[in-house]
C-alpha cells in the first residue's frame, strides 16, 4: 500500500470523523448536579508505564513523573486520583497507595514481561475489562472524570468516558504525527494506527492538555483539534527535590551557589574545575545524545588542552528504538576518539539525578521533538544552564541567553560554539545557572495541578450542558 | 527478547489467567428468567471482515459463508442475529438487512482502506465504542448472548459480554498456536499478541464452538480450554446451491450426474474428458497451491500424454502472507514447465464457484492447517470427489477412499498418486462423487444453527445459575 495513498486514506478518515464530533453522550448514570464544581474522583490512565516505575528505565521517563507529581498535588486541592495502569510484576498488590489521595490500581492485561510497547494495542481490550472490573465494586458516579495519558490509555479512556457518562480529558505527552515529521536519521516512523488512534481520541476528548502553546499548535494544525478543547498546562518540576543545595544539607547560604556545585561533585567523584556537559535521560535516538559527543569532538579539536579539563557524563539507559543499538553510543565515543572523556552510567533514581544536575556546568538536550522536556527544567532548578535544541516545549523551558543557549538545527559544531562560551567563560555557569533556577521556580507542580484543575471543572461543566441539552 | 524466553512469559501469564476463570460475571441488567431457553437475539461480532463481502477475496473466506449461512438458518427458528462488522465502505447504510431476522450493523473504526488486520488491533477500542453506541438505544436486555468470530472480535465480545451481562460464545475459526505448530515454509509465525489474545477469550468464554473433534482438542491442548467449554459443531453447506445440477436446471434426472459434470464444463469452456484437479481458495501459503502445481509436474513427467488431456485451474486471490508474492504462483508454474495446463481465475461469486466444483475431476486441498475446509464439502455437495491434506477437519470433511483420498503430509509425490488414481480410471470420479454428495447431505446449515441453539441455551442457563448463585 503506498504510503501517499495510505496518507489519503487516513486524512479522508479524519474529515469523516470530524463530523462525528457533536454525536450526542449516552446514559448519566452519574446524574447532574447544578453549578460547575470540581471533581471529587478522577480516574487516570496510565496503559504502558507506572507511576511506581523508575524514570530513565525502559518506557518510563517525564510522563511517569508528570503522573506522579500531579496526582499528588491533585490529592492536595481534595480532588482524589486513581491511577490504572498495566501489571507488570505479581509481586506488587493490586491495590497501592502512593501518596494520601493518590491509588494506583494494577490491571492484568497479558503477561507482566515481554510486551513491547508496539505490542500493546491488542492488550487494550483486556485493560479495559480489568478497568471495567475494578470500577464495578463501586457505585454509579464513582469517577467524574477520565484523564489518559498517553493513546493507548486514550483509546481505553474514550471507553471508560463513554461507560461512565463523563468527561474524557486527554494529554499525548508525545505525537506520532509531530514525531514522524521530524524523524532522526535511522529512526523508524510511527506506525499508521497510531495515528489513527490518536485522531479518534483527539476527537472524542472533552478537553486536550497540551505541554506547551506549541504542542496545542500542533494538535490543531496536526490532528485538527478543535482549539477551544485545548489547554496549556505547563508540566511543573518538584522544587523540593530539584534545588541548588539538596534538602536539609547545611550550605543553605544564599550566594553559596558553587558549594553546591563543588559539593555535588565531590559526592559523585567529579573533577571539581572541569567543563561538565551533562546528558541525561533514555539512550534512544529522538534524544540525539550523539549530537553531544560530535560536539565535545569539535571542541576538543579547537581546544586540544580542553581534554585535560573536560568530562561528560552520560545518564541513561536505551528505550524504544534505541534498544536496537544499545552500545551504539560507546562505539561512537570510541570512533569519535573522546572515549576517555566520556562516562557512561545507567539510569538513577530522582534524588542522584538532582546531584547530576547540580554538578554539570550545563545540561545539554538536542533532542529532535520533546513535548516539554521537563528534565531542562528540572535542571534549571539545580542552578545548572541549558543548552538545548530550539523544538517542542524547550523554547518556554529555556529562556535564550538567560539560562542557557538555544541551538537551531542539530549541527555538533553549533551545540560545539554553544558549550565554548562556557569552556572559555566559567563564571557564565553560575551567572546563567542563578537566571535558571529563578526561571524554574515558576514551574512548580502546584501551579500546574491547579491549572489541571481548572481544565477538569471547565470539561465537566461543558459535559452536563451538554447532557441536559440532550436529555432536555 | 528471546523467543523460548517469551514463551515462558506466555505461558506464565495463561496459568496466572486460568486461576481468574471462575471469576464473579458482573451486573445482569438483563434481569434472570428461569428455565432454560433460547436466545431471542444474539449479537454476532465479526470484526476483520463483513458478511456482505464476497469470499475468496481480501480476507473474506470460509468464515464469511459460515456467518451469513448460519445467521440465516438461527433467523429461521426465531434467533435474531444482529451482525456487527467494521465498515469499510462509506456507500452502504449504518444498517443492512441481510435477510428477515438478520441486521448487518457498520461499526466506524478507521480509515474504511489501508487497514490490514494485523493493524486492526489498535482499533478494537473505536469498534467497542461503536457497538455500544448503536447499543445504546436500545433497552436493556436486548442482547441476550454474544456469538464473535476469530481473535479480534473475541476481544471486543470480552468487553461486551461483560458490559451487558450475557454470556460470551466465541468461534476461533483459526488459532495463532495451531498455525505456528505447523508453519508453511516461508510463512510468518502469528505474534505473541494474537496468541495473547486468544488465550484471554478461551478464559473470558462461556462456550467455545469448535468446527471439529480435532480443533476441540487443539483448543484443549493448545489453550488450557476447559474441555466442558467446547461444543462441536460441524459448520453447513448451502445445499441448495452447492448439488450436482444447478437449481431450477432441467436436467435433475437420478443417475443422470455426468451431464451435470458437462453442462458446468461447457459452461466454463473445459474440454469435456479431460482430468481437472481443481483448487480454489485464497492463493497463500497456508493453503499450499503450490503443492498441487508440483504434484502435476510429477504427474506429467510420469505420463507425458496426460498433457493434451489434463486442465488445472486456480480459482481465488492473494491473501494474508500470500499478497507478499501475488505472482509467486505463476512464476512456479513456468519454472515447472506445466504454464500451459495451469489456468489461473480470480475469484468469483458463490453461483459461479459451484459450477467449477461441479465441472472438476476432484478438488485438491492440499493445506497446511484447516480449521474445517467448507470448500472440502461444498464440492462433494455438487458430486465431486476431493483429495485432501490429513490436516484440521478435512479428515472430518472427507472420507478417505469413499468421497475421496486423504493424503499424509504435503509431498507432491503423494498428491500425483492419487490424481494418477482418477486418471487411470476416469469412472471413479463419478463413483466417488456420488459417495461425496451423499456424505455432504449431512452438513447442511439447518443441522448447524440447530446444534448452535443448543450451545447457546446451554451457555445462557449456566449463566444464570452462576448469576443466581453468585447474587444468592
Amino acid at each position: 500500500m503506498p504510503r501517499s495513498r495510505r496518507t489519503d486514506e487516513v486524512s479522508q478518515y479524519v474529515s469523516r470523523l470530524g463530523s462525528t464530533r457533536t454525536a450526542a453522550r449516552l446514559r448519566f448514570p452519574g446524574g447532574f448536579s447544578g453549578a460547575s464544581r470540581k471533581p471529587r474522583r478522577v480516574a487516570m490512565l496510565s496503559v504502558h508505564t507506572s507511576p511506581l516505575h523508575q524514570p530513565g528505565t525502559g518506557d518510563a521517563g517525564g510522563m511517569n513523573v508528570y503522573i506522579v507529581e500531579l496526582a499528588k498535588r491533585l490529592a492536595a486541592i481534595n480532588i482524589e486520583v486513581e491511577i490504572f495502569t498495566r501489571a507488570t510484576t505479581g509481586s506488587l498488590a493490586p491495590t497501592v497507595e502512593l501518596a494520601p489521595g493518590v491509588l494506583v490500581r494494577h490491571v492484568d492485561a497479558g503477561p507482566y514481561e515481554g510486551l513491547a510497547k508496539e505490542e500493546l494495542p491488542a492488550q487494550l481490550c483486556a485493560f479495559t475489562h480489568g478497568v471495567m472490573q475494578a470500577w464495578a465494586g463501586q457505585r454509579p458516579g464513582y469517577y467524574d472524570l477520565v484523564h489518559s495519558h498517553y493513546w493507548l490509555s486514550g483509546q481505553v479512556g474514550w471507553l471508560a468516558a463513554q461507560r461512565w457518562g463523563v468527561p474524557l480529558v486527554h494529554a499525548m505527552h508525545t505525537m506520532a504525527k509531530v514525531k514522524n515529521a521530524a524523524l532522526a536519521e535511522g529512526d523508524t516512523p510511527e506506525p499508521a494506527a497510531r495515528v489513527i488512534g490518536e485522531t479518534q481520541i483527539v476527537n472524542a476528548s472533552d478537553r486536550l492538555i497540551a505541554n506547551t502553546a506549541e504542542e496545542a499548535d500542533e494538535l490543531v494544525r496536526f490532528y485538527d483539534a478543535d482549539p477551544a478543547a485545548v489547554a496549556v498546562v505547563h508540566p511543573g518540576v518538584n522544587l523540593d527535590r530539584f534545588r541548588p543545595f539538596p534538602q536539609g544539607s547545611d550550605e543553605l547560604r544564599p550566594g553559596n551557589a558553587p558549594s553546591g556545585r563543588a559539593a555535588a561533585r565531590a559526592r559523585l567523584g567529579l573533577p571539581q574545575d572541569a567543563l561538565i556537559p551533562l546528558f541525561a535521560g533514555r539512550i534512544q535516538p529522538l534524544k540525539a545524545p550523539d549530537v553531544l559527543l560530535r560536539a565535545v569532538a569539535v571542541l576538543l579539536d579547537r581546544d586540544p588542552s580542553l581534554r585535560s579539563r573536560i568530562v561528560v557524563p552520560v545518564v541513561g539507559g536505551p528505550s524504544g528504538s534505541g534498544l536496537a543499538k544499545p552500545e551504539g553510543l560507546q562505539k561512537l565515543a570510541a570512533r569519535l576518539g573522546i572515549a576517555d572523556v566520556v562516562r557512561f552510567h545507567p539510569p538513577v533514581g530522582q534524588e542522584r539525578l538532582a546531584d547530576w544536575f547540580r554538578a554539570a556546568s550545563v545540561l545539554v538536550m538536542p533532542s529532535y521533538s520533546e513535548s516539554f522536556g521537563l528534565v531542562a527544567i528540572e535542571a534549571q532548578a539545580t542552578g545548572t544552564p541549558v543548552v538545548a535544541a530550539a523544538v517542542g516545549g524547550l523554547p518556554v523551558a529555556v529562556r535564550d541567553g538567560v539560562g542557557g543557549f538555544l541551538v537551531q538545527g542539530h549541527e555538533p559544531e553549533a551545540y560545539a560554539r554553544a558549550l565554548g562560551r562556557f569552556a572559555d567563560a566559567p563564571e557564565l555557569v553560575e551567572r546563567m545557572g542563578a537566571a535558571a533556577a529563578a526561571h524554574a521556580q515558576s514551574f512548580g507542580w502546584d501551579t500546574a495541578a491547579s491549572a489541571t484543575a481548572d481544565v477538569y471543572t471547565a470539561a465537566l461543566s461543558d459535559h452536563r450542558r451538554r447532557a441536559r441539552a440532550h436529555h432536555g
